[in-house]
Parts: C-alpha cells; structure tokens; sequence
C-alpha cells in the first residue's frame, strides 16, 4: 500500500511522465470470456489493473511487472493492442474518489491527474492454472462476464471494448486462444472457445477439418473422459508446426 | 529549418517528454508497394517522417500534424500499429549525424538525445493524388519499393516491417488497400494492389466473385479506356455499404 501511495503522489521520480500501461486480462469460465477487473474499496467503481513504465524499463516489461505487481499473474500470453492518446486525456474527479478510498489526500498538483498516453495490453490466460491474488493492493478482483460489464472508472470500458475487437481479430487470424484453454483440449472445446469470443455458432465439421487442415494441433493417445456420449481426443498445440507454418505463409483463419 | 532546431533542441518546452510518432507511408506505384522516405542531407541514411506530441495535441492530431509539416500530406488514411519502447531506446549516434547535416551543435544533454517511446502509424495513400512537397525540412524525400530499402537510421527499418506486417494482416480483414487506390478502379487493378501487398498471385474468378459478393463496390457505367483486350467495368468504394456491413458482423476477409 505503502508502495501505491509513493507510486500515485511521487510518479515522476521513478517513472516516465505521461506513460500508463492498462491491462486486459481475458480469460474463459461458465461458457462464457471474462475479465479480470479490481474494484476501488468502498466504491461500486472497477478499474483496469494498470501502472507506470519504469525509467529503465521496456514497456513490455513494464506490463508484466504491472499483471505480477497487481494480480500476482506471471509468465502468460500478453498482446498489445492499441495506445491511446486523446488531448487531455486525464481524469482529476477519478482520481479523487480512488485517493479517498486509498486515505490519500488529493490535490490538484498530484502526479497521477496528470495528462496519460495509456499503452494497452491484453493477457490471455487460463483460469484455472492462473490464480490472481489481490496484488499488493489487496482490492476485491473478479472475473467478469464480458457482456455484463459494471462501471468502470476513466476510459476503461472504452479501452477492454477495444482489447475485444483485436482479440476478435487475431483470433480470426491466428490460434491464440490456446493460451485460454489447458494444454490439453477437445476439438468441442477448442471449437467452444472460437464460439464463445467470436460471439457467433460455427459449423461442427467444417470447423474441425479446418482444424486439423492447419496441422498444428498433435492428437494424443488420451481421450477425455467424464463426458456424456463419445468420449473425445485430446490434443495439444504444437508450437514448433505453428512457427513454422508461419514462415511459410500459412493462414490459419477461421 | 529555426522551428525544426528549436523542436531538437528543446522539445521539452512544446512536447510530451519521451514520446516520438514515427509514421510509414504507404503507396503503389510501378506494381510495387512504395514507402515514403526523408533523406539526411549530406549522408546515405535515411528515415521514416516523424516528430513529437504537443502537450495539447491527441497523439491522432499529432500524426497528422507531422505528415502535413514533414511531407505536406494533408486527409489521409492513418492506422495506428504499434507502439515501440524498449528500455534505454535512445539513439545519440545517429543524432550527433543529424545534427551534422542540420548545422545543429550536438551536446550529451540535447532533447533529443533522450530515451523515446515511438507510437508508430501508418498511411495509405493514392501517390497520383497526394504529391508530397518536402515539408519543414526540405529534406530529399523518395518512394521506395519495400523489397529495396536502403539504410535507415535508428530502428526504423523494425517500425517499417512491423508496419507492413500490420497492413497485410489489416488487408487481409478488410478493404482498407482502397485507400492506394483512384477514386475509380477495376476488379483487375483491385486484385493487383492485392497482389502487391500480399505478395502473392490470387485466382481471378475467385477473386472476382469473393470481391462482389462483399457488396461495397459500385459498378459505375464506364469503363477503363486505352488498355488491351475488353475494357474492364470501373468500380467505386460504396463506403456506407461498407460501415453497414461492418455492424452487422459482415467480414470481408480475401
């Protein structure tokens, strides 16, 4: 807490002015994509976990520091997708209500009512291996339905609607949604993750020729069991094929 | 020339700390993709036009800002891709040249000098309609192909690529290669500025009938005059289709 406050009053000294990086973590659960928001104490407000770029610091870096820092998240999927850069682009009235939450005295000179760039990312993780801890703010945090959004503070919806879009885009483009998904899936499962982002049904076996067709997924021996009916493959993603694929041009669009 | 040494020399005052925009342009000419690029006087080293953000300006406003003083390009097609910032990205060598061909003193303390994070965006525009005049710097400036590109100072050859492949990706999704095209096109030259991009040939009839089905093209009643053969039907863009197909899911994926 102690290390928010400096972060909030006394930003310029440790990081570049101006900067911001905001996180959009997806992930999947109850059929449905989620986002990881924080909640401002005493507020019915949630924001975007975000933060600074250190002086010495990449701005990719910076975003895995701000997801370790503010979720207790490591080594996962990150995509940039957009910065954002309106004039004035600052919001004094937000900042004021997370300071009374945070006991921080506002006042008009404080670092963080400053004009923001806001570099965006999103993360792509499953739920289940990757477990958030409160970070070192220690705020509520929830997976939230992407169609049932609260409010959320500054531009933040704007941003998570514009992670959405990419994310929507690349997963039409390329497999990233497996980082969504256990290292072992079925291709019901694989096809459910395709249905569930891009929102829309997809044909069974054309989606699964299609699939199989960009030969990046190894079947194995395993089958999944506990399901009703025939109990399906596992499979697994190959990421050496993938990359090679993409150095040979292929397209694996859906 | 004076505004340009003061904006070097002492951004501070008029820009955001550490925040470049770097800006590709892209057009066709000779069935080739071309790249507009500014030469340092007196050198073999080329750059990307670029510049800084006001401290009042959007970081939208500020690309354009810069393609109209740096190249005289004014309403054109800009496309954000990517924003680069790796740690200690400061590029003195490379200044102490430029300020050499500018006739500027170089010291270890210059603005310019400093660590920039680059917003990088991309321009697509018809080269027959936007004739750029030199701008503020009345520096050299050239189309060059994209498979013959010289020397470029900095890490601009990296913003250049990721441009590129940002733009095949995006060509890929959507119709945005209209934007290098005339006002008035046909299904042959649609296909070719496909081709140049992607570099790769496309069936024709496939094309063709992929490229209508879209319904955003308007068959105008003339036709291309002077080129061999039956003279192939003018097209125009038909942008509210466009926007129309856009809301309701349509996807226009070659």
């Amino acid at each position: 807490m102690r290390d928010f406050i400096e972060r909030f009053e006394m930003g310029e000294e440790n990081y570049l002015p101006h900067i911001s990086i905001d996180c959009v973590i997806f992930g999947l659960s109850d059929d449905a994509l989620k986002v990881l928001l924080l909640k401002v104490k005493d507020t019915e407000s949630w924001v975007l976990p975000g933060g600074y770029v250190e002086k010495d610091e990449s701005i990719e870096d910076a975003a895995l520091h701000i997801l370790r820092d503010r979720t207790g998240l490591s080594n996962i999927y990150l995509q940039q997708f957009n910065t954002t850069g309106s004039s004035g682009r600052s919001f004094p009235e937000d900042i004021k209500v997370i300071c009374k939450s945070l006991g921080v005295k506002w006042t008009p000179d404080l670092w963080a009512n400053k004009r923001f760039i806001s570099i965006g990312y999103y993360a792509l993780i499953d739920i289940e291996k990757c477990k958030p801890t409160g970070g070192d703010l220690d705020q509520e945090y929830s997976w939230i339905d992407m169609h049932r959004l609260p409010r959320l503070m500054m531009d933040h919806k704007d941003i998570l609607l514009k992670a959405y879009e990419s994310l929507k885009i690349s997963l039409s483009n390329q497999p990233v949604g497996i980082n969504l998904l256990p290292e072992k899936f079925t291709m019901p499962e694989l096809q459910k993750m395709y249905e569930i982002i891009l929102d829309k049904s997809i044909e069974r076996s054309h989606f699964q020729k299609k699939m199989l067709r960009f030969d990046i997924f190894e079947r194995l021996e395993e089958r999944r069991e506990g399901v009703p009916h025939k109990r399906p493959f596992l499979y697994r993603f190959d990421e050496k094929k993938y990359r090679d694929g993409v150095k040979k041009g292929a397209r694996f669009d859906v």
